[in-house]
């Protein structure tokens, strides 16, 4: 058998834990698996005194990361600190500079700087492994990493962030508002007690730069997404959508056009009886498009201690498996120095179905000047109704719905601008895009 | 970059003819991804002259794929010639002696000697790599044997017959019968003209076997599978099934139980609102259920050249991307040496849900008869409803469906023999096992 693969763990939280812990109470099975044994011979992290339930035994504990990196006797440095700044930072550049094999669940880190850092890997000849950065226990990085090279994508999307699909699933399976939910959620520990970050769509665009960058073979570009977050989706929509045969997600998506690649995080239509549409809870899912396997969805745990340290311990035996230096698995799907620039698509040019709710004053004439306004930009409708149970009474506000065939989005935004111009809205617009499985 | 990687194409039907234009077409791409080229220098087929759309400069021909793994220039034998005996068998064992990586995506060579080729390619320290075999282009066999290193599994099932699936979608969308949608899949070429080996089970469990054996690293014992068919579905059980909330699908399961682990292959009853249950037409679909990661679902196609090929595709490229002998993935998740013994546990002593379907004479006593034997046997039950919509007249057959809770096998089949003897039964029971996601 050969040597055993000395592991550092920097950042002791939930993940870090249960990785150490796993790596002990496993070690046999382990080493079985993957032909020599795994052993973690250092450990950094803010506290030292806090019982963790892991046997520190041979064991060293350093407090800075980077020292660790630097200089503990290990093989492998394990980045599970977070942040894209700091001693995350600090401490996976001084792992590569010195040749370490780096295994991070940081999706923070790799979008603000994952080229830079793959060059630093593959100058260096080590591995920089990151499965759990994107959709937690997914396998997604691996899959598009190795199983699918040499397939051209059309589409990316998925459902990346299980904050957000908690609150949508809640928010439609017990009529509860946004806020309702988002207060559960906080209340459980899926949210955090600032929940902007996930509910605004930045993780979720985190995540899906990362994969955008391993299917279009284009450099990391997390700056140049489009993003909508769900706080102003109301149960008036979902019970819109639903009427309509849709529900509500927030998806990332990263799709191939003519103009460039579109990246976009926003709620988004998917039909009732598209199989993401029961992607429910905190559970993530990833679909790619592409042209010789067609389509493939993976469904599975987004985050969570011990899904995420199975993510990371996958990428811990790949290195243990492999030879040092033997592998080439380059590690943003080809050689970073010959990733292609990010060639941004205009939002303005998306083409899709819309969804578009207007509340207007009940007075004669509103449907006609709906009807023409969006006649006038080329919009097709596919439906426009009044979605209001019962009758309205005269004076009263009515609810419409439009649903769009594929159109452009300028010319949506005309048409809705112009309709504002009517005076007879109130409230403001709500529009959702319509995403429709390959399918 | 290093030198080419010299691949032999044995079987040039619609996935090898696939895989070696794909070869050819992206020769650029592949070597950017791979750090080397891929060149076909050899191929295998029946017949020569068929014009297969590929160019055979610099390709060298034989008739007999085993002598082209014997004697061919080529690094990776690719065994695309299906059939657990044979030419494939031997071509393979050939390759295997010589040194040679092997690519192959034949599930019934494996199911009968994947112990035994593991342990050739094992001690030449080669790869053999299956992705192909189980699921097409789901990278199922990646994601056990590299991405869940370490996970404890506890159930792993799945859509794995597109015919099947094909077959059992097309009866629900237009209630038709079973003979009508096997023929319509047979104009279509979803079902071979003998459908045995599809409709029977056969097939999914071969594939069955491999995943058991990944899983929960026992020796493949595929003639060790339980197995139902779906040719006795009808399209009342489809009905019935729907209205009490569930969808029909040909599963394969592997579960470990405390006396063994259980293979079967049956038609299966999921949640109507389980993510599995939306899973329609030939598309495929495995669970994986283990105790770190928790529960994943892959879902995409099971089959067609270009999603196959994709999928040996990966698998070459994954070769292409190590040096000789440096990365030592275990064939079967662990060396051959060490897979135990298959410890079969007895389907009798399965333990979980059933639907039973019983058409009954209408008279009095008969409800009370079957709650009697059903208690009789400890057997306590969700629901027990007459299915037809309108009200039965007096002499009519009445049909009668029960739902259990979880029970043993051998409790259901005392309990059905039971009420058979009891002399009111019109034609036979039919006895459907439930499954549920962990959810």
């Amino acid at each position: 058998m050969a040597d055993a693969l000395k592991i550092g763990v920097a950042g002791l939280g939930t993940v870090g834990a249960s990785l150490v812990r796993i790596l002990q109470q496993r070690a046999n099975a382990l080493a079985v698996a993957c032909g020599r044994s795994i052993q973690v011979t250092a450990v950094s992290a803010r506290s030292r005194d806090k019982d963790r339930g892991i046997s520190m035994d041979g064991i060293a504990w350093f407090d800075d990361p980077a020292e660790m990196a630097r200089d503990a006797d290990i093989d492998v440095f394990v980045e599970l600190i977070g942040g894209a700044e700091g001693s995350a930072d600090l401490s996976v550049r001084a792992a590569l500079n010195r040749g370490l094999h780096v295994v991070t669940a940081n999706k923070a880190l790799l979008a603000r700087c994952g080229v830079e850092l793959a060059q630093m890997a593959e100058a260096k000849g080590v591995l920089l492994n990151y499965e759990a950065a994107v959709a937690g226990g997914i396998p997604v990085i691996k899959t598009l990493r190795e199983s699918l090279t040499g397939n051209n994508f059309s589409r990316i999307y998925g459902i990346m962030n299980g904050t957000c699909n908690y609150i949508l699933t809640r928010m439609e399976k017990e009529s509860l508002t946004f806020e309702a939910c988002l207060q559960e959620a906080q209340r459980l520990g899926y949210a955090e007690a600032d929940p902007t970050f996930d509910i605004e769509g930045n993780d979720t665009a985190h995540k899906l730069s990362i994969l955008t960058t391993l299917a279009f073979g284009s450099e990391i570009a997390a700056d140049s997404i489009y993003l909508e977050g769900i706080s102003n989706i109301s149960i008036e929509d979902i019970h819109a959508a639903r009427d309509l045969g849709y529900r509500i997600k927030l998806l990332g998506v990263a799709q191939r056009t003519e103009s460039g690649i579109e990246q976009r995080v926003h709620p988004t239509m998917v039909p009732l009886d598209s199989v993401i549409a029961q992607v429910d809870g905190v559970t993530n899912a990833v679909a790619l498009e592409s042209d010789i396997l067609g389509e493939l969805l993976m469904v599975g745990p987004g985050a969570g201690g011990n899904a995420t340290a199975s993510a990371v311990l996958g990428d811990i035996t790949d290195i243990a498996k492999s030879r040092p230096g033997a592998q080439k698995v380059p590690v943003l799907g080809r050689p970073a120095h010959l990733l292609e620039p990010y060639r941004q698509a205009a939002m303005q040019s998306h083409e899709g179905g819309y969804f578009i709710r207007l509340t207007v004053q009940d007075r004669t004439g509103v449907f006609a000047s709906i009807a023409s306004n969006m006649a006038a930009n080329d919009i097709s409708l596919e439906s426009i109704v009044q979605h209001s149970k019962q009758a309205a009474r005269p004076g009263q506000h009515q609810t419409i719905i439009l649903v769009t065939h594929a159109t452009m989005e300028n010319a949506v935004r005309r048409a809705v601008a112009a309709i504002k111009q009517e005076g007879y809205l109130v409230g403001e617009p709500q529009v959702i895009r319509i995403e429709r499985p390959k399918g």
